[in-house]
């Protein structure tokens, strides 16, 4: 059996004792997990040096060791996620559906954790005490696989928050970090159906297509964000305006971001001017077709490639169109399934927008970055998903769990 | 461009104007696809005809040729299926969860089709108008990868649904049948990420296992059922017998029927001899462990092959156990995740079997028979999940479907 195959297994047995966990025991352990985390940042802080002297001498960009520092204020920012986790309901043994048989039959559909939750994370370590408490309230044992670049204070991290749970007396294997020095620890889960009940991978686009198509675990894909904004010819202009520079230029590098937009033609004349001097200001670089050239010298042609790119950059790609219908079209051709916006005024049109548009949310006169966890007010977020089956959008705690159906009878049989 | 990605890329525009169309639309399509499959009876019969003499050329038993064989009062049973999913509940366009934000967004998570559902499945010819037909009520354009040996039948009953549907103003090529002579057609279904939304395979475990382990488009599972049913010393006993037989021996080859019967020592003089002379006088062979044997010569040992084995015969696997936890592990080792049953009159160790037993369902004092989703109330069903992502247990109409965020504003930004 190798390492991770075990750890699987011992997260297994483990997810037995949390899943029958309440609710307070739970709390107990997140609780502890952060006031613990503050008494050992030191030590954690100690540990992170180790991957940012390793990232400076492989010549990382001054960004990525942003991304990759931790100082005691942000270990405090760990603890206060898990201590807002705490607060948060828990969805186990919700009732989701229940009814008496006319039998006599008493049916309830339960909420469950899933069970074992592998993650596959890039990037920064608070990811890890993050995913972990998400998982861990949900009842779910977590396995982590962070990235190599910060194993060093992800071992740290986990050190930590595994003695706090121990102390609370649920099982430690509840989180369990796997090796990050060589892809074979990816490879292991993939493989490990029937141990592992779900994957989440978060990273990059790569990543993301690696593991749906390889993993036979199933999979929860997240968050390639190609979003647009679609501004209708009934548009209000200053809302136009103010929804595509928003959308466009809150935040850059996020998957909500909005990465296109398209302009219907009968209001080009009057919305497109605005919005070019208001994005140049930005310092955002259109990339546009030949239509939108017109309107400005400083637009870059756009190649067949802009339409489908995920920037995450100061780039946008803009397009003129001539009926909501070929925005749709558009849409349907480059997006990727996370967040469309329309801006316009009228009622059927958004209606139509709404039922037609093929993403898992659509922002009706509204920016594209409010596609989000937390500002859709479910407290704690572990990624977006782009997929249809099982969590569409913002993944809260009640998107880790699974369900079961409870029926009570008295000898009841089946005639 | 294969033959069945041009099929999967004409569902996905058949899909668009599906997922658009009201419940009026689709009962009116669902009605005269009914009305089309009476009056059209003979053709199909005539049809099947061709399946059942290739049948007969091949050797098969008398049982396949039955299950095969469709007569006009066959068809009139599909017709009927197809009246009673118009008459159920739309499930798009269920709002599953709204709020108005504090900012005054206007958030509603709103049900939506997948899109294009790929079913593969094997034997009867029914099922062919059952899929479309849930299909269709759930919004979701249908690909059908029948059997081989049913393909006849298969064409003439989608020539006459398709026709039916088209009449109606919505698209023919929301049902389509894929070619059942080569195995290629699966291989592409399971490759048609993008075009295909979920992919849900029906029939024999070979075919599940080789779906779950080679598809890249989304799956669920369906049912594989190694089903317990533990007698607990607290067991009443006329309820112990009354489950246990029922869920032997109502029927044998279901997904929901037992295969294994586990009982505790404390109660196993006074349960055992009824229960192995009424089994016994059902015909059923009994697998049983050496102290089972002690209870009847007539107990054939059990392999460690037994504890793991989905008869689908008159044939159970019998154990004693010590505890109630004794039986959760065994239930761990061998069990599938479809149904587990508990016969015991203690509240506390109903509770703790229901908290702690992995399963889409669990009996209380209840037949195992009972997991199907006309038992349930659901008025039709597409399968059983044994998985956790997505839908678990009988999938009815919600089932099929996704959710889609719907946001609306003023013109709002993020801050």
């Amino acid at each position: 059996m190798t390492t991770v195959l075990k750890q699987a297994a011992d997260a297994r047995v483990a997810s037995i004792d949390l899943a029958a966990a309440t609710r307070a025991e739970k709390d107990r352990a997140l609780l502890l997990m952060a006031d613990r985390l503050v008494e050992r940042a030191e030590d954690i802080v100690a540990a992170n040096a180790v991957d940012v002297n390793n990232a400076r001498d492989a010549g990382q960009t001054e960004a990525m060791i942003d991304r990759l520092t931790l100082t005691p204020a942000r270990v405090e920012a760990m603890a206060d996620g898990l201590r807002q986790l705490a607060a948060l309901p828990d969805p186990v043994g919700d009732v989701v559906r229940g009814s008496t048989l006319a039998n006599g039959l008493e049916l309830r559909q339960v909420r469950v954790p899933f069970g074992v939750v592998g993650i596959i994370y890039e990037g920064r370590p608070n990811v890890t005490a993050d995913a972990a408490g998400i998982c861990l309230k949900s009842g779910n044992a977590a396995l982590l696989r962070g990235s190599g670049s910060a194993f060093s204070s992800n071992a740290a991290i986990v050190a930590v928050l595994r003695k706090a749970v121990a102390d609370t007396g649920l099982p430690a294997d509840t989180i369990q970090l796997l090796d990050a020095t060589t892809r074979d620890s990816v490879k292991e889960l993939m493989r490990a159906r029937g141990l592992v009940d779900v994957l989440i991978p978060r990273g990059g686009s790569s990543l993301i297509r690696t593991v749906v198509e390889e993993s036979t675990v199933p999979v929860i894909e997240t968050g390639v964000g190609n979003c647009h904004v679609y501004v209708d010819q009934s548009a209000d202009l200053e809302k136009a305006l103010a929804v595509t520079v928003n959308s466009k230029t809150q935040r850059l590098s996020t998957c909500n971001t909005a990465e296109s937009l398209l302009v219907h033609a009968d209001i080009a004349d009057s919305f497109l001017p605005l919005v070019l001097e208001e994005l140049a200001l930005k310092g955002v670089t259109v990339h546009g077709d030949p239509r939108v050239a017109n309107y400005s010298d400083d637009v870059v042609p756009a190649t067949e490639d802009d339409w489908g790119r995920e920037y995450l950059s100061a780039d946008i790609a803009v397009a003129i169109v001539d009926s909501m219908d070929d925005a749709l079209d558009h849409i349907r051709r480059y997006g990727t399934g996370h967040t469309e916006a329309i801006v316009s005024e009228s009622a059927t049109t958004n209606r139509r927008f709404a039922a037609r548009v093929d993403a898992a949310a659509v922002m009706i006169n509204a920016s594209t970055r409010f596609t989000d966890g937390g500002e859709f007010g479910f407290g704690a977020e572990i990624g977006i998903s782009t997929q249809k089956l099982h969590a569409r959008g913002p993944m809260g705690l009640p998107e880790l769990t699974s369900t079961k159906y409870i029926v009570s009878g008295n000898g009841h049989t089946r005639g």
